[in-house]
């Protein structure tokens, strides 16, 4: 059992820092094999920004992900570049704010205008995603986010992360109810 | 031209972050490709920490450092297992204070003792390393490392770490002086 996730948008949205978190949520919290990559080149320097995670029950030796089974887009440049190359039935997460489409199979989720309402905080967009990507997807369990957010965020910015984390998780959860019924 | 470095020590020495400055500075400030990676998995468990950067002229088909071309080691334990797989003619790197060896072609090196002595705050040995490497092995400029470190720390933070890179670069060169006279 091998998943590549991959969580893209603009430079500052905080994708990198949320890829290490997934990565030691997964890798050091449960038992499992994690790779996690930062590309630079020539992208990067026109402001895309991407993290990769790889989550496998076994040793990873290829930790790229070409083709993602899980795609978070919180840009329309990261979406119209990364979504055409997610694999058959993998799922595609899009920020409603930042991006728009009109492909039935992208799951829309409000992930920076809840941070903005209900943590009064963009910038905890990357965590309360990666809590609804939790709900949804279970790659992670929300409480080895938790741990790895205590572990990896300053202790100040702490107890606004947890609360990013149990509102992120219930959006997720929410979201995926509605998909189902 | 492809060149492999492999950060090592202990969970809690920065190393992961030093690994995305060092990326950054090479690959969004300088026109190089680079791959940085981290793994998790049982060694991450134990409390061992290491961050992985493939830097290159071209791109990066295989993003992992097995052989690395330089190796920093901040513990005992990393350096023990690590320096082994470095490549032949590759650069060994070790902290004076936590690393002890009678290997002659390790370069040790007084990170921490001068983060402590110098700064005042030991938590700065990553980014004063990261100087010394500059220095030393010219795989990436000091002016790109200011960049990368202004771009990625906390405001309060910044100019601690802007004269940990100083100060690191200096010990840097003195280093190299003495060795090559």
């Amino acid at each position: 059992m091998r998943t590549e996730i991959r969580l893209s948008g603009r430079g500052g949205q905080g994708l990198i820092t949320a890829g290490i978190i997934l990565a030691e949520a997964c890798g050091v919290y449960e038992s499992k094999e994690v790779v996690q990559t930062q590309s630079y080149g020539p992208e990067a320097r026109g402001g895309a920004s991407r993290a990769e995670v790889v989550i496998s029950d076994n040793q990873i030796r290829y930790p790229r992900a070409y083709n993602p089974d899980i795609l978070v887009a919180l840009s329309q440049e990261a979406f119209d570049r990364f979504s055409p190359q997610i694999k058959e039935d993998g799922l595609i997460f899009a920020d409603t704010f930042y991006v728009e489409t009109d492909k039935k199979e992208v799951i829309s989720m409000p992930f920076s205008e809840t941070a903005r309402t209900e943590i009064g905080r963009e910038v905890v967009t990357n965590i309360l995603m990666l809590a609804a990507l939790s709900a949804t997807t279970r790659i992670v369990k929300l409480e080895s986010l938790k741990k790895a957010v205590k572990h990896r965020v300053r202790s100040a910015f702490i107890e606004m992360n947890m609360k990013a984390l149990d509102v992120g998780f219930k959006l997720g959860e929410e979201k995926w109810k509605e998909r189902s019924s």
